[in-house]
């Protein structure tokens, strides 16, 4: 599975791509940010953000677009612009039929550190160890964009097997009834 | 002038076209709501806001879009589909090459009132009278819309006529300097 993590922002737009299965591990296929200039007109910022995801999508073609869910309480300064500019993510994804998904902050942090109050030191480290690489992702600020995309292949896969063990089970017959498969159904 | 005052909403956009210049009558050339079913996933909704926008834009080919500008601090629970609406309208209007204006709610008010705290009838019922209707617009919730078009042709206008003076001011000798010409300088 190939998934486009998305750290939406008019200033700068994290992009990240992983490919990987749980269980397996995970390789980095691309990271950037597409960057608008604060003093262009807000029309022609979300145009610049769409044109640079489209690339990306061009490029490399994902199974999945995973995009930072965007909460209003927080930051009320740039919230506008990140409710914004995670709307174009969402629409160009839909555009061409790719399913999208949105995963809060806390969830990734949790999915990559194992703590959802992890701090940004502790998810670069963490993403740059998933997905081996040499040094630490650049730009620095993309590395969210990263761990989402980790965050969604990895909990996509536990509601896949969590399915398949559903199925299994529907499949076959009860022969030996124990508590952790009934629990299980 | 031709405007398409759009008054963003993921369930119901409101939309209005209305020509006209300054000090001249105004015409309602169209009006509606674009809905989308609250049940549908957010990208999906994006999409339709984006496909029915679109097909206003292509019917009525404006010179302009104004959009209402949406504020953090308002609606907490509303306010991140109206923000990522207002990003569709405003992605779709540039993408087009056409201008953009954001107006807020009380500059759109006092525009069509005269005052900036009037409530939904007065404003209502001010789009009625301003576009020459037998009855109120409908949609209700598209009056909102209207009133964005015609605040914007009056301020766009208010400018222009500002602008002119200026110039015809520049370009004059100054024979009589009048104090009324000395402070519009």
């Amino acid at each position: 599975m190939r998934v486009l993590g998305v750290d939406p922002g008019l200033t700068r737009c994290g992009v990240g791509v992983v490919e990987g299965a749980p269980g397996r591990p995970l390789r980095m296929a691309g990271v950037g940010v597409v960057r608008t200039p604060a003093e262009a007109e807000i029309g022609q910022r979300l145009l610049l953000v769409e044109q640079g995801l489209e690339a990306w999508l061009d490029e490399h073609r994902p199974d999945l677009v995973a995009v930072e869910r965007v909460f209003a309480q927080h930051n009320v300064r740039t919230v506008m612009g990140t409710a914004q500019a995670s709307a174009v993510a969402m629409l160009c994804a839909t555009r061409r039929g790719i399913p999208v998904t949105l995963h809060t902050p806390s969830e990734v942090k949790a999915a990559v550190t194992g703590s959802g109050r992890a701090d940004k030191a502790q998810v670069t480290a963490m993403v740059q160890r998933l997905l081996r690489l040499d040094a630490p992702p650049k730009p620095a600020d993309a590395a969210d964009a990263l761990a989402l995309a980790i965050c969604h292949i990895w909990r996509g896969g536990t509601t896949n097997r969590l399915q398949a063990a559903v199925q299994a089970a529907r499949a076959t017959p009860l022969k030996d009834p124990s508590p952790l498969k009934g629990s299980a159904r």
